[in-house]
């Protein structure tokens, strides 16, 4: 495999190769100064250009646009005067891998003035931005601990359908598939299968996978495609224990994420990773409407207060600050009836679930599921659904522990983790109604 | 978190909970033993009739129907006469916390005589099977092993997207969606993007999603929806890297799969985990050939001959056993003009790339890609391919790092492994031309 930039330092006087996109060349009189990178930084190569034995590389450099790439073979030097981590590479051969042909449609290492539909229609030129590259580092680090978390309890990952024969979960938000001579529809969540695996006896499972909504909304939070961290397990008391393990989980990622990569998100966001104290603070709906008013003079319209309003979710952030000392808030004691009919309800119709607020904004809603035959029909009644459910009641039929689960937005996790603006930046490439291509 | 059957012997003499489905009752005349299962295995509970305080308990059991699911608490014992594993619990008190209200479809312990069809339609009732839900475990297992080798390579996980604006890798295997007011189509694979990353400077990218095929086929290896594992690297040398990169990260997934499960896999699937040595053996396509006619006197038919036929890959098996002592297979030199316009070749049209045949079956095409803009500008004009292919062909013109990926079929590599007949029995859901339910 390649040597990489923040790997040179163990390799002082030996003879390397070295390949990375061209990020920089400073052509002066006596000397070259080729800045080469790659996903974990950036290294000086140094070419005198007096030396006889340099010509052809000089040449080389002198005819060569920046963001071309190069492999250079190379002696690595200790260099305490070159500010890139006190290294050069003293190269002895230079090889041209590609070379860029054409002007840049903009600057990616400066992408405050760019604005962001052309960011996105060159999304491979912006996704050179040294923050980008990063961002999907820690994405895929963060996600790296939470699976560690879950293997270490026992779940297994499952990979469920995405094209479903029925739009089950509700009806007007899902896309239609043409399939063959019949229509298939995309899955907007996991949920259903996600529970089949419980139904099978798997016990504890998870996905990671993209989820699909044909929802015609624009706004920072929202994608037709997004990817969704997923999970159900089975045994459970009451959703405390869904609580209890999102926090736990959440916690230990966190954790681990700040050892390997603390600084570093440090230095590139300026963002301090904050370990998270167990347990997360919980409130009810209703005690955290009544102190969002009495400590900041914050009213919910009436019509408004069974659910958290994007500004309660907001304030809740100073709340959870203030209050606890924490960047997490469980909002708990909703009502039901304008939950999805497979969350469990008290007799007084309160659901047994919760809300997840990180920094003033939603992240998960978690529950315990209903798994009592009759319940769950009726529940499936009640909202008006029937044929298309059929299937799915049929899971708790023939036994079908108590269980229950949540799932988490990669990218809306992302976002809040680094304090990124929009979901539009830390989705690989974004969809939105708008918004098919590249 | 729950305390799991195999993990009881740590509980010798002490009251626990243990909750299960209620796999068999034995209901003698002066006891009942039950057997609870869960995720990890069996445990007998034992409860003496003649006990007065077990009465309330006996009557639950009495009137418990198999495969509803309770909860007991009760004293973990060293039971050496009892086959399972030694143990048994003696209860103190049970909870029934679901009951299974109808006879199952058909008995799940014992498939060999179901139709696959009805399993399907029941696969909730299909997947209780002990050999279906350990099977997902050892699916688990291994991409978790897969995953693990490639961090340690400096990989990093990618999400892209499944909805596309055109139906750019190849027109007529590609499903519509109806998206608003235009269409979109569903992505076959993450070719397109695993690239966009590599052009990003990502360097080294993977990612485990589904892709979808609108092949109207029925064969026990086509689905229309399945898992693919999928990576793509920089600044390769050849296509030698991609295949060395393949083998070890197979060598090392095997090797821990086999710490971690062999025993098991051993005892449920009758199956060694074979550790395939290093480097794999590598043949050409016409040396195969030759050596297949010359050993077990297979002809291919002219016509057939610039790939590998079903059965010469099924014949290959027998030939990497017997030549090499060796499971494992990479083909070479193929043709390079049946291939998909962005794999790389050389002057004499060879693919710069290879199959990997496992026990007599294909599960990777892998190459070096063109990342060389006018090649790969020739190479879409030449299959024809314009205006879909154009946002594909800017990544190579900014600087592109040589690179190379290639694709696994997580269902596929799951039959293989543990001998399975049909990836309809590895896919979580199977999903064919006729089948999109449940």
């Amino acid at each position: 495999m390649k040597i990489y930039a923040n790997e040179l330092k163990n390799y002082f006087n030996q003879e390397i190769e070295f390949s990375g996109f061209v990020d920089n060349i400073r052509n002066l009189q006596w000397v070259q100064f080729v800045i080469l990178r790659d996903q974990t930084g950036k290294v000086q190569v140094t070419i005198e250009k007096s030396e006889d034995q340099n010509k052809e590389m000089v040449e080389i450099i002198n005819n060569l646009p920046l963001e071309s790439t190069i492999k250079i073979t190379g002696k690595v030097v200790e260099a305490p005067k070159v500010k890139l981590n006190g290294i050069e590479i003293i190269p002895s051969k230079i090889e041209v891998t590609s070379k860029s042909l054409d002007e840049l449609p903009f600057n990616f290492k400066d992408l405050n003035n760019v604005n962001l539909d052309t960011r996105l229609d060159y999304r491979f030129i912006d996704l050179r931005n040294e923050k980008n590259v990063f961002m999907y580092q820690v994405q895929s680090t963060l996600i790296k601990y939470l699976r560690e978390y879950l293997y270490e309890h026992k779940f297994t990952e499952i990979h469920t359908p995405k094209l479903l024969g029925a739009a089950s979960e509700s009806g007007s938000e899902v896309f239609e598939v043409k399939y063959f001579d019949r229509s298939a529809y995309l899955a907007q969540s996991p949920q259903f299968y996600k529970q089949m695996a419980i139904a099978a006896g798997f016990g504890n499972v998870f996905e990671v996978a993209p989820c699909f909504r044909a929802e015609n909304s624009n706004t920072s939070r929202h994608a037709t495609e997004f990817t969704s961290f997923d999970l159900e397990f089975s045994y459970i008391n009451s959703f405390h224990d869904v609580m209890n393990l999102e926090a736990e989980m959440l916690t230990y990622a966190l954790t681990k994420l700040k050892e390997e990569l603390g600084p570093k998100i440090k230095e590139v966001f300026g963002q301090e990773i904050i370990i998270p104290k167990l347990p997360f603070p919980t409130m009810s709906l209703a005690d955290i409407y009544k102190e969002l008013e009495e400590r900041y003079g914050y009213k919910v319209p009436d019509e408004e207060k069974t659910d958290m309003t994007t500004e309660a979710e907001r304030l809740s952030y100073k709340l959870a600050q203030d209050k606890f000392n924490h960047e997490f808030l469980f909002v708990t004691d909703f009502p039901a009836d304008k939950r999805a009919f497979y969350h469990m309800r008290n007799e007084d119709g309160i659901l047994q679930g919760y809300d997840l607020i990180w920094r003033g904004v939603e992240i998960t809603s978690g529950a315990q599921r209903e798994h009592r035959y009759e319940e769950i029909c009726k529940n499936a009644q009640e909202k008006g659904l029937k044929d298309d459910v059929k299937f799915y009641l049929e899971f708790f039929k023939y036994g079908c522990p108590p269980h229950g689960g949540f799932a988490i937005g990669v990218d809306r996790l992302t976002m809040l983790l680094l304090n990124i603006p929009s979901v539009k930046e830390t989705e690989f490439l974004f969809r939105g109604p708008n918004r098919l291509n590249p």
